[in-house]
């Protein structure tokens, strides 16, 4: 396959409905090799007890980027762990999320994500780490 | 305030429309001093690709309730960060999590949290740390 | 091999000259099945300039006994990543951890750590993930 | 404090006899303002039972580099947690780490590492969370 029917297909799989992701407002947006990208359009009902956007709901949208961004050459994957930095309390209307490899090995896939709010401020950062279950 | 109104207040503000997590099915069913239950109803927007519950669901589930046992004494928080292990693919009908301190600081409170499935095996667990806005 | 023969392995790799941990004063003292745990003499040279234990000496200890846990059914492994919480400053004379496991894969494992001091309060918690080179 | 007063006050901390880090080989190389650097010397004393630089020594490194960034304008500040992911078996002669800010709050710094090998590998990451006990 090359990248432009990997992107298809990935966003065939993600951006639909009944995904938690895509129910709730993410999307992908780009798939390169090692590179991938998406968003959260923040709605009524993405909010925490301090009306801010729930941390489900950023955790949500690395996760979905950063597995997309893991299989971005390819393969299937699950996510075997993941930790999370909080860094802003995060607004909408939209946030933005960008993933990178830290490693792509063959079973293991380190994967960074930095999520921007639409005023361009990093309000979280993650690392999740991915098991590759077809590559 | 006494333990009773702690859980009635925390229970009003969380498990009402609009809450991201209560929208998608999250409720929290016990709060205790220093514990925390809460449940996710899996439904047919719960997924992922691998047409399993989406690893954004279980860490809305996991941060919703271990955000209620850090203010199990009472006051405020917000999530500073959390490390969380996807330990087996889950299904519905319920995934159930429970929450219990590390540490309880006056400012930050650790909680662990361990999720299980309708079939009592463990799922996923994770540690969250909070930064209390108000003690 | 029998479970003691893997107990008597295990030590003959770790507790000598040379390792990283011995050389720090950290010993395994138990290997049983889904089972390991370890201890650390606090010396005049585990200190931060707080005076305190150095939080990597205690991730030393941990990393250390949680790696010997992966292997207590026998195999090899590496460490792929852990997430660590510092709950307590720590002084000696003793830091103890116990490790069990939160899943044994075939090819991950998940295990559990929690750090305690000669008066038994725990110190630190982590979790570590496995990567198994040999089963 | 200007910034060269509080680089030579860190080094004067840090790299000194007793510490468990100095002991280990580790020392501070540069402390400017949000931006911290320094490097274990590998010895034969560092190592695992694969023969390759322990993670323990990795997570000194990091810790201590780190910790000295949340501090790089001044102030002092323990560990409260920790995420690291190793990306590739590391040797020396040397290991290289670097730290940046990823939020530098006045009560919680988040500081993430990033450490390479002589042969300029990325051998490993991390996000280290700081409380600011004195700003």
């Amino acid at each position: 396959m090359d990248q432009t029917q990997i992107e298809r297909e990935i966003k065939s799989l993600v951006n639909v409905p009944h995904q938690f992701s895509f129910e709730n407002g993410v999307t992908i947006t780009k798939v390169e090799h090692d590179l991938c990208e998406g968003e959260l359009a923040v709605g009524p009902d993405s909010i925490n007890p301090g009306g801010y956007v729930h941390g489900g709901a950023l955790v949500t949208l690395a996760d979905t980027v950063a597995g997309c961004c893991a299989c971005s050459r390819g393969g299937d994957c699950v996510t075997a762990n993941e930790s999370f930095e909080f860094l802003r309390t995060a607004g909408g209307p939209k946030i933005f999320c960008r993933a990178v490899p830290k490693k792509m090995g063959r079973t293991l896939r380190v994967i960074q994500v930095e999520l921007t709010d639409s005023a361009g401020r990093t309000v979280a950062a993650g690392t999740f780490t991915f098991f590759m279950t077809e590559v």
